[in-house]
């Protein structure tokens, strides 16, 4: 199994966690498109919107309103994008994943993110990651 | 109430509706920006994602991969993009929503999705959406 998102659902590969519980996962875009830019995906190997069962996308949908009311306390965002991608022409990875994308005045955010991947220290990821986990609610 | 979308759900403004159960309604998004662009709506007033209980999340989200699913089967789509814009810069309509947006090549779609409106026949909409119905599964 060569899936990344698989990797960090087993530890083999390190993520700044947001949340997490029986059923699905979030934890921070290492690209921070925005400050804040999370993912939720499901602990199970799912490809995409199409393999998924009504009690799984039930499953992960219901997070998505705790993690955007933590992040609007966290930063105060101007608002929040919430998008999945399957499929061409912007799945990178194929395992099913909600995009939550805070966004800010002149944040530069288009349907393709921004990629942050090297401009944010592992501190700030840390500092982002606490502020999140202590405003979920 | 001056809701474009509980107008909607009232019927004193018509929808193309795609589907329907005790807590959404799903139906055309009047631009079009790619053919076969749905909305799904729960049918409680609710301004965003910030508002949204667990349980209607979930009601909501749940009927995504059933719509999706249609879509593929109906227009054969690269791909499609789920997504839901809450509050600024990009939420217009403040009831919660979720775009189903299929892609295709060269499709010309960005965040900020085409207005075919007025280029799209009422003919073709009652095409589109009775093709997607026949192929709920």
């Amino acid at each position: 199994m060569n899936c990344i998102f698989c990797k960090i659902l087993n530890g083999e590969i390190p993520s700044y966690k947001i949340y997490e519980d029986e059923n699905v996962y979030a934890f921070l875009d290492i690209t921070q498109g925005t400050k804040g830019h999370t993912l939720i995906i499901p602990k199970e190997h799912i490809k995409n919107v199409y393999e998924l069962s009504e009690e799984v996308a039930a499953n992960i949908f219901k997070t998505v309103p705790k993690i955007a009311k933590a992040l609007k306390i966290s930063f105060n965002p101007i608002g929040i994008n919430i998008i999945s991608n399957n499929e061409e022409p912007l799945q990178s990875v194929h395992h099913f994943h909600i995009h939550l994308i805070p966004r800010y005045e002149n944040d530069g955010m288009k349907l393709s993110t921004i990629n942050n991947y090297g401009k944010v220290s592992e501190k700030e990821f840390k500092e982002i990651t606490n502020t999140i986990k202590q405003n979920l609610i």
